[in-house]
């Protein structure tokens, strides 16, 4: 059950200011998250070889499973920026610490912006105090605005989810709309639960998650050098027990999972220039492997998101971007949908009178291609988006 | 040295007629290219599973080893249209081949367009008779006008090379703008010259051509149905033999690995919406398939191109793309250049001055972004273009 953000989650107090670290005067880009009494963290990076600094640090506090706060800011990305990037990403920690009366250990971090540039630390350290004396249990969206770079609107969520006897909060803010900006980079997604819940078996729950949401989005392919998902439970609800093998660990998965899909479609709908939301959804693969392929490759396809824009049955573009994708396939056992419209059975064109029809699902805001390669019984879906001339107008436009 | 085209090629014939094939009344569309005497062919086809029914045709024919004629057709693609388009492409080679007075399978097919509709067989069997009628040794270039589709320009060379005593003509048509036009295809190329070779050896020198010709390309990574480049080699010189492990053969391969690159590039430099030429170097990497990844992951990066294309040194989208890659590095050795200018050096930006002197090359029509992985010896090279709001328009734009 959805339930108003402004309600919050029980032990969490949010923040945010602006420090003058974004374009635009006065936007708020500076954001904390602070649970006083603790709490189990989950999180999941980038998988690019080059990471910003604070994907560096959180990656070595995650060992400890615990943390009280996340320190997160939009406008420098902190990455490429050598050991002096590190030391800078140290010291916001020992500030945000100091002010919070908490060790330095305990703050997670989060950078989006400008790859190649140092954070602006005496803005920082200004905005500081004024962050923690902003922190309140209702401003989860104002975190959310912090975050935001091309975002054109933030992305937060609060559910309550029962495990059974009890029910648990779960909430999340996210930002992301592509790679952004001239060199501004990534995906940050925080979650707060009140749930009681290890520190491994929080990790394993986020793990069950990642396929479905935030590993089945695309929008041009690029991954940042900063992409990171955090999760903290602070066990608000000590009722709210969820044990290694329960059936309320189930349910959390479940809810989980829905918040995670929910802020992964939700950074999909609202990347850079979309117009439309496409879930390519592939069948009849060999197996999970080449199902996955086909439907990255589908997903990313130039010819194919052009074709979203301009919404043109391209069935062609579909089927040769399969083609190539590396997944086996029977050529001659080829069928292809828009949402319930078939264009393509085995392997032969249906003609105008389908194509007609599927224009009209073509023309729609969301709708899901699925294409069965007559392989086996695997599946994948990938969520992406189309590709318009504003994503490039956005990012190609000269950085000032 | 370069030839005009009109001066032709020995013992080749050149013709193309309209057929009302493609959306502009009164343009060239079917295309042919006649050898009376017989020639030595090799090819090289597209790697994608989908192929069209004029690349099966060619890849059982190519068999032989030698062909006469080379029939190509622009406006449709004769892809993903089941055993009735395979047989309409017999149909065509049996018309044209009636007209020549030869054999069916001594002809060749191509053809590119719109994929998943049939071939307008009335209009091409009308057109082979005054097809045949315009053959002319000197009409090399209205073979490469027909053949064109999005093509903004005709891509035709001719040159004359040196195999020590005796000389050579390799002239050359091609085609390629991207993945071209809703539902259309297609590089093309094709290659003839008066040399004598064996169809074996010439398939040896036209394999030793491609890895730095058309597979060092990209505009948008979608690989197409119909890809396909023909060699003939006709021997009218037959003083001109070249033999295996000849010193010849090293000329022979030098001199249509230059005509290779010079179609390949010409074919990016008129890439759909492209407004530069970007030759992506990658230095350094572990082996050589590390380089090829690096390379291709930047040439293709959306975030990288887009940035090409507005003249922004964005030097932190193409260490993002080489880190996400799957070639390793080390991000603390990284050195990266735009043509002379050094921005990174050793994993550190070397500032704002080297970058203005950077936006400088950045704003030149071609230009070399060379990055260097700090591990090994290995290199190479993919020639790319920038993404333009144009290639959106042109891919969105709605089928008529």
């Amino acid at each position: 059950m959805k339930v108003d953000p402004k309600r919050g989650v029980e032990g969490f107090l949010f923040s945010a200011v602006s420090c003058g670290m974004k374009r635009d005067e006065g936007s708020l880009d500076l954001a904390l998250i602070y649970s006083p009494g603790g709490a189990s963290v989950a999180g999941a990076f980038t998988k690019n070889l080059v990471v910003a600094a604070p994907v560096v640090l959180d990656r070595e506090r995650l060992k400890s499973g615990q943390c009280k706060a996340i320190l997160a800011n939009a406008g420098c990305a902190n990455a490429c920026t050598g050991p002096e990037g590190y030391r800078d990403a140290l010291l916001t920690c020992e500030w945000i610490a100091k002010e919070l009366g908490i060790q330095p250990e305990e703050v997670m971090l989060a950078s989006t912006g400008v790859i190649g540039t140092r954070l602006p630390l005496d803005k920082m350290r200004k905005g500081i105090p004024k962050l923690v004396r902003g922190l309140d249990t209702s401003r989860l969206e104002d975190v959310a605005r912090a975050i935001m770079t091309t975002d054109t609107r933030p992305k937060v969520t609060c559910r309550e989810i029962s495990l059974g006897k009890v029910s648990v909060r779960i909430a999340s803010v996210a930002k992301g709309a592509g790679m952004i900006h001239p060199r501004m980079a990534t995906m940050l997604c925080f979650v707060v639960t009140d749930a009681a819940i290890s520190p491994s078996l929080l990790q394993e729950c986020l793990n069950r998650c990642l396929p479905t949401s935030f590993n089945s989005i695309t929008v041009d392919g690029d991954t940042s050098t900063n992409d990171t998902v955090l999760v903290l439970a602070n066990g608000a609800r000590p009722d709210a027990f969820i044990g290694p093998g329960s059936r309320e660990e189930e349910l959390f998965v479940s809810g989980m999972g829905e918040v995670l899909e929910e802020m992964a479609l939700e950074i999909v709908r609202d990347a850079e220039g979309a117009t439309k939301l496409v879930h390519v959804r592939v069948e009849g693969a060999e197996d999970e492997d080449s199902a996955q392929k086909a439907a990255r490759a589908i997903a990313h396809s130039p010819l194919v998101k052009t074709a979203f824009y301009g919404e043109d049955v391209n069935w062609g573009r579909i089927v040769a971007a399969a083609g190539y994708s590396g997944a086996s396939m029977k050529v001659e056992e080829l069928d292809l949908w828009y949402d319930d419209i078939q264009v393509l059975k085995k392997g032969s064109p249906l003609g105008p009178v389908a194509e007609e029809k599927a224009k009209e699902v073509a023309r729609k805001r969301e709708f899901t291609v699925t294409i069965n390669l007559g392989m086996g019984s695997s599946r994948a879906t990938i969520h992406t988006c189309d590709l318009s001339p504003s994503y490039v107008q956005i990012n190609g436009s000269y950085r000032s």
